[in-house]
């Protein structure tokens, strides 16, 4: 059994919906940043980092999204959401995976983060001015790299098109120019019709 | 045939000291930051985000260290530079290189690229000032991670190694408190007198 802590409006979503999209068998455990619970000691001993998601194994706590969602494809191979037998399609997968990780979502972060980063009141006004631009032109790359479509690797549907799905609900609150974004814009509404999608978004909403 | 693309003292040195490990067969094409090569035309056709590294490979570029790191182990597998038939393992040591790319990285990037995420010299000084506490306390997660050893993943020397060590490298620059990570600093000496690894660091600053 799986062990999912999430917490909504956060990129644990993505792993949520590649667990739907392999069948998994896994259960939800919601962490409520509202009440600081990702600091709390019970949560510090699941994940040390105090941050969603971390994904618990019956050999261990897994936690980095790109990580997890590698974990989840191979341990789900029937599911066929990343090219297992080929190194080289795999790592392309990765690399797309590992700049929304390194990159998109850390120039999102610095909206609401930027005490990770930087103490005064004017950085933090400073950053969240320059978001519109920074998370801009990090899709900028990816509507360039959705060339081929329709998922983010060609055919096949994989781990990459949750997490960009994910990445992608935070636009509109970035302040990014979507017009410039039409396949991404495109794959998210694709995305957010899926039934898997729908059913992860429900849930984390319902609690 | 392989080329990495690269630049003295960044990252790309992992990638570097992993074919060295892997026996790989390729090729050095050093990228001129002085010159700012990372943004010319030529370039931009290798990898459009204008960072190293970049691997060329038959099949392609790939970009991303942790990405590129799992290919070279995955298609060098005579040299077990990953627990490639242990997702669970796989998957610990995929999260370990995300974490140094997407939070160790990231915080030490502060300190001179600030740019990135912001306009104001007010804000670059705040973030400068601020690197020895965010690099501190990604540093701090790892030597605790590091309770194994003697290498990242316990008795298995693996693609980690020379990411941790890479990044680790830093450390002074970055105003980071050493007293603190005896078993960093310990890794450290260690992987700098592996002979791949001098090899590596003697071609980069030789050219």
């Amino acid at each position: 059994m799986l062990t999912l802590y999430y917490a909504p409006h956060t990129c644990s979503l993505a792993s949520h919906i590649a667990l739907e999209d392999a069948g998994a068998v896994y259960e939800l455990r919601r962490i409520d940043f509202k009440a600081a619970e990702q600091r709390s000691a019970d949560y510090l001993r699941i994940n040390p980092k105090a941050r969603v998601p971390a994904l618990a194994t019956p050999r261990g706590i897994l936690t980095e999204t790109p990580a997890m969602l590698a974990f989840i494809a191979q341990t789900h191979p029937d599911a066929r959401l990343a090219p297992l037998e080929d190194a080289f399609a795999f790592a392309q997968l990765q690399a797309f995976n590992n700049y929304l990780c390194s990159s998109v979502h850390v120039a999102h972060a610095h909206r609401m983060r930027g005490y990770r980063w930087a103490d005064e009141q004017s950085s933090f006004d400073d950053m969240k001015r320059k978001v519109p631009q920074s998370v801009g032109a990090c899709f900028a790359v990816i509507e360039d790299a959705l060339r081929k479509g329709p998922w983010v690797m060609g055919e096949m549907y994989t781990i990459a098109d949750p997490y960009l799905f994910t990445l992608a609900q935070w636009l509109e609150a970035d302040g990014v120019d979507l017009s410039r974004l039409p396949r991404v814009l495109e794959h998210r509404s694709r995305m957010a019709q899926r039934r898997n999608v729908m059913k992860a978004i429900a849930e984390e909403l319902a609690e």
